[in-house]
């Protein structure tokens, strides 16, 4: 399978073309005998469909056929990447850190983290503390800041996250990843002691992270001594951020991030791509692209709504936020030159109404560009892109289709 | 990635049946808003769209998605080669040569020749000798062939190109083409001493290459030292011919090439297909395949006019010169029998007329056979073919189906 990220860099070549990626989260959706129209076929969409009319559509596989993709995957691929590829993985610490809103920089130690119930031997009897309340869970993570030892230069965060859960962040030098989790998921033992993964049972790194470790943990709980329900924590998924070549590395593109909320946010810092300051809504999110747009070659803009809308299974919500995007699609697009530009709109995964979940449908797209081919769809919807010019392809294979429309990729061999 | 000369070859059975590949070089072209009809349905075509009634209809990707091929990879992979593949890159020197109509046999070594100044300390002045005429490029070559030195058996071809262009070809045996270019891409400084290539530095046919380059560049500078502004060579893309099985080693097919083009009859050969006389237009080709059709299980016809008219971006000619294959069209297929014999029409890339250049947008793709599914496509063209059976495949898949219409392949496994 090719690896975007090894067959385009040598191809890569400047251009004056701007590239403006719109993510429409979850828009994919189903017909199905009850909802026997999807909410972008419900929705009146005009903007949407004259960029259908005036460029190519097709959609886009996330991952492979079948595959539902978390957030992380559907982005990556997005950006070029191939998600199936080992290094592509964000460890769930880092991912449960860049949901929460927590920075996690190059070099910094993830995990998430439980409160739980142990007996008076240290045995676990509930490993979420009887599932306390977020309000709760906020009041005990200030405890546990307020608990922090010196760790020879080693800054922690600790943030609440929903419930019994929360996320722990180290930052210092020299720290590895490989530590194996504390939480043994399951009850009537005591949590494990911090230690290094098998395969790094000799690496100075490792072995001075579970020292950091096991005096903050000791700390916690200590601090902890007092509580009723959460005297114990548990970690897991410890992880550093993915060392992946950034796009201005690969393509030469100075690319910037415009997404409201923190997860799309760190996918994005980890493809390279400068985090700029927006709001949660469109129409904030096309305010800070209009004061930025000179900034960047590759702008990538996220809208959530569509996805929450999806993962409540609420129709008539998530046709509104279609229109919402579809009303305020001209301002964005009045910043782009037509003669230049490429714009394409597509999402990450679909979320079907019918599901209140992700799922594996391919996602529609739509791109429009002077190299573009004017296909015969006049809708932005699952079904009248089916027959557009791009084709079904996977989401990995959109970098290249966004840098050929922009003059961005030479001739490849002679 | 599956690659077909493994997939394929065990699976390789005879028959009567021929294959015709027609590659209508460029063919495929672009809707915009200056061009809303592409060339394929503005010209009237009714041979053509006879075939597409007759046949399947499909759309080939040349390499990947977006990305734009050149001649070399574009012909590799309809002749069923993956063009990703490192052993099936043409060398830049092998592709000059065949270009300029040079013989490149198995084991020659073919590299890009300059013409350039060097001041009175041998500095260059001019990589390109004041990019001096095809015409005085020919009178400095035939002075090169007058100097050229006994080289112990080594055969040399020096021919002129375009300008301050000349192409080297060496035939010997026992000689690597793993040599550094002499060209040093920067003014101010001597051309590089030939050497070979760091990977190569204990090759012995390296370094016996390097000793008849190094007094081949002596002979031509002490012939060029009269020459007021062409007094060096700078030399470039040392390379052979890739070693690739022929089509009758990997399926047992007798394939002849019927190509006007240096280039194109040069992919051929290295393909391992007998290199048919015929001349450059059509007619010439149609005529040519009308003497020798029963000589041969797979024929390649290559038109050039198409990608010419594509790469001046001129509409009307494009037009003029679809019209012309199509009007010549039946007498190519009444060479062949309806009832067993399969013709495939397609491009090696697209062309489009307003991009003036290769581009990466699919070829539309006709396959008439008996075994073929007559799809409900009336036209071949971008947008129709795009509904067709065959649907969206890389160009690379086009062998197989290719074998598979004609009979050619036995069943995968039991």
């Amino acid at each position: 399978m090719t690896d975007p990220t090894r067959l385009l860099p040598p191809l890569a070549q400047d251009s004056t073309a701007r590239i403006v990626l719109l993510v429409i989260d979850g828009v994919g959706d189903l017909r199905t005998a009850d909802q026997p129209r999807t909410p972008l076929e419900v929705a009146d969409t005009p903007n949407l469909d004259r960029l259908a009319r005036e460029g190519s559509c097709g959609r886009l596989t996330p991952v492979a056929p079948g595959i539902t993709p978390g957030s992380g995957p559907g982005h990556l691929a997005l950006f070029g990447h191939d998600p199936l590829a080992p290094e592509a993985d964000i460890g769930r610490g880092v991912l449960e850190a860049l949901g929460a809103g927590v920075e996690v920089g190059r070099g910094d130690v993830a995990a998430r983290g439980n409160f739980a119930t142990a007996d008076g031997k240290g045995d676990l009897v509930d490993r979420r503390a009887g599932r306390i309340s977020t309000e709760e869970c906020r009041r005990l993570c200030a405890k546990l800041r307020d608990a922090l030892p010196d760790l020879d230069g080693v800054d922690v965060t600790v943030a609440a996250g929903e419930g019994h859960r929360f996320v722990l962040v180290l930052r210092g030098d020299e720290l590895s990843a490989d530590l194996a989790d504390t939480d043994p998921q399951e009850l009537g033992v005591p949590p494990h002691e911090p230690r290094p993964l098998p395969s790094a049972s000799d690496d100075e790194r490792a072995v001075r992270a579970v020292e950091i470790v096991s005096r903050l943990i000791e700390s916690f709980e200590s601090a902890l001594s007092d509580e009723p329900r959460a005297n114990r924590v548990l970690l897991r998924g410890f992880s550093k951020l993915p060392d992946l070549p950034s796009l201005a590395d690969l393509y030469g593109l100075r690319a910037g991030a415009f997404a409201g909320y923190p997860l799309y946010r760190g996918v994005a810092r980890v493809c390279g791509m400068e985090i700029a300051d927006c709001g949660k809504s469109f129409q904030e999110i096309v305010e800070a692209v209009s004061s930025r747009a000179d900034d960047f070659d590759y702008l990538f803009l996220h809208v959530k709504r569509t996805d929450m809308a999806g993962e409540d299974g609420d129709l008539d919500a998530k046709v509104a936020a279609i229109e919402e995007v579809d009303g305020i699609l001209p301002q964005l697009t009045s910043l782009l030159d037509p003669d230049e530009d490429v714009v394409a709109i597509t999402a990450d995964h679909s979320t079907p109404v019918p599901m209140a979940a992700h799922s594996w449908h391919p996602s529609p797209l739509v791109v429009r560009a002077p190299r573009a081919f004017v296909d015969p769809v006049e809708r932005y919807d699952e079904v009248s892109v089916r027959s557009g010019h791009l084709g079904d392809l996977l989401s990995k294979d959109l970098m290249a289709i966004l840098l050929a429309h922009a003059g961005r990729l030479k001739k490849f061999r002679a």
